[in-house]
């Protein structure tokens, strides 16, 4: 497994697999690294050792470009169109989009990592992952499809009304600006942005805490976050108090909240300790307990 | 009516009750406490003259810490599950669900005043209510349930996705970490984050302001808000035009547009006047008309 | 064409309408505004050179006060309601809501350049534009229909929850406050605050900016927005992938890109160049392209 990838260096530890990705000389969204994109996620989604997927660049002025625009005079899957020759609505999502989606069930967390430049179909990439985090005074995303004539093609026109509304989204695909992590941020394409010097940290420690939870519940989570983009507040309730169930009768989860009391954790000391987790680096409290 | 509150706090003034939560040692969310607020949520169903509720804490650290995980190995409604032995998914909302989405289709808004720590089901609890403001440097929300194993099980799946988008909820809930009132503004949880020394005049001036509405003018609002939470753009329209001819049609609603009119608002100095009521404490300008 | 309007101020300049509102003393909204709106929306429909439709103000003090209350006793389509006498609910929408939302789906883009007090029916206008943008320290928007009984009427009670969410919509018509610029971006009622001295200057340049874009892009990333807003993601993506063929296949994205190519867009320093537009007054890279 996780062989044969000359775009993304790979490393992996406890955990989580950090994906470097390296196209010079921008890198740019060319099909072979969308290939290496998808073949990863698929060998990913075989492996119950890995709970979370950690994207950044190993070019410090790019995170990705672009779609490589030579490639939309000759598209992946399709001949060049001819003016005014469409191809028919399909019934079928296309390939990249099936197995992002299919992602979005795993127990798994897809994150990105975002320093420098970002924009079209690297931006897309970036908006179909569970969580974005950008740096403050070294980030730039553009969504510049539309000045060449074209839609974002990637996700973006599905993904960004979702993610920051629709008056923020058109502004974002029509501007054809450049938007900085601060803007970012405050529009939602980010969760957050962070000090450049601070970004790769947090994010580690993260991806570390989540990769310490019990897979199954990292996969009720999601599933129920799921239910609450699809379903009616009441419908969502009633799944959630059924996932809830299923959380409950995971044998570690008896065993973690046993522990956890029996460390005392719900006295007036140890509730103020954990409160004060406040982004910063903390250890997972419940390490020792999860090794036991 | 309201006897036998023993962990509320109950002060009724003008329209509004301030139930202020002491649970020592921590707030901690028991089955008592939560059954005082159901209860206190049926009777004010039933009182016309309530038209808010503010949830405040009687404990300078502690709004409320989280659920007592002593209770989750004894479930309320349940016999303990063996490991794998999980409930059937139920076609109806638990109780305490269901009298909190009957509450959401009431003529009485509820108001969460966030200070100091709240956790788990103490924040899925606020998180149910019509809004939510927080105290700047004396704030700190976690949504801890995943370290134990366990999800949230109080509506917390389903509502911070709705309050925060889906990255940020799922973040939220994976991460175990303590959010700030200033974040937890940013992200949406909060209404808005304000500073620790006037929150409790700024709620304060904000429920009295809303208990000197029409009780059916409080209704409609919410019942038109209700409609564009599930309707089309287009049936949410539709659904708007309908009660906004009927809060046309009170006789109260007549009366303050005759009075106001006669008052002279509409005059330029007059609508400068109005609009100059930026976040400040406001004395409500139509007191007056209100009394007549 | 553009005849005839005597409370809007028509410029036209290279695809962009400029819609000054001028309506003595306090610029409300009156029916005779409603009508030239209306108008001008119609008309601007049928003018395949205009691409972006700007609002703004000729009065310092006042973007639209709100409507005009003595109408609300002589509603437009209605005879004055009696007490409790209430007009059933319509299968259709009413005429200004039909214009505005059949503007959504055209390919032009209106702007809410907001200085200014902007209140009830104004505010309400200003939400069913694409997008708005508001004056830090010269901007105030209130939703004050409640203190006179009577709800949002004019699409309020459905575009607010959809611009901030329930929470921050139910206190925005409740509370009869006014929010200053910083706020209502926050809050999601702006794409964005600007410097009193530079919003002039940005929403100009957006407008150009987006009316030097094909007629066609923009109205294939609008009708993708519009499917964000009602299909599931994955129906979504379908849509997009649909509608990414369309805009591949118009000959001015084929030109458009291949001119792209051959400036050199993909080099390293081209794309440095293209990111650092961030948020400063940008001339489009492609304007030459697009008169090729």
């Amino acid at each position: 497994m996780y062989d044969n990838f000359n775009l993304l260096k790979l490393k992996i530890d406890r955990g989580v697999i950090f994906a470097t990705i390296f196209n010079p000389p921008t890198n740019l969204l060319t099909p072979k690294l969308i290939e290496e994109f998808m073949r990863l996620m698929g060998e990913v989604a075989q492996d119950s050792e890995i709970k979370v997927i950690v994207f950044k660049s190993g070019d410090p002025d790019f995170f990705i470009a672009h779609f490589d625009v030579n490639e939309l005079t000759t598209p992946i899957d399709a001949k060049p169109p001819k003016p005014d020759e469409v191809p028919p609505k399909s019934n079928e999502l296309r390939g990249d989009h099936q197995m992002f989606l299919y992602f979005r069930s795993l127990p798994k967390i897809t994150i990105a990592q975002i320093e420098g430049i970002i924009g079209g179909g690297g931006s897309e990439f970036a908006q179909s992952l569970d969580m974005r985090f950008g740096a403050l005074g070294n980030m730039t995303v553009s969504q510049m499809e539309a000045t060449v004539g074209i839609i974002p093609g990637g996700g973006g026109t599905q993904y960004l009304p979702r993610l920051m509304g629709s008056p923020r989204a058109l502004e974002f695909m029509l501007s054809g600006r450049g938007y900085d992590a601060q803007i970012a941020e405050r529009y939602g394409y980010l969760n957050r942005a962070l000090p450049a010097d601070k970004i790769n940290g947090f994010v580690e420690d993260l991806a570390y805490t989540i990769a310490s939870l019990p897979l199954e519940t990292i996969g009720l989570i999601k599933q129920a976050v799921r239910a609450a983009e699809t379903l009616s507040l009441k419908e969502g309730l009633i799944e959630e108090t059924y996932l809830f169930g299923k959380s409950l009768a995971l044998p570690e989860a008896q065993s973690r909240m046993k522990l956890a009391l029996e460390a005392g954790f719900q006295s007036r000391e140890s509730e103020k300790g954990i409160a004060k987790r406040t982004d910063e680096e903390i250890k997972d409290l419940f390490d020792n307990v999860s090794k036991k």
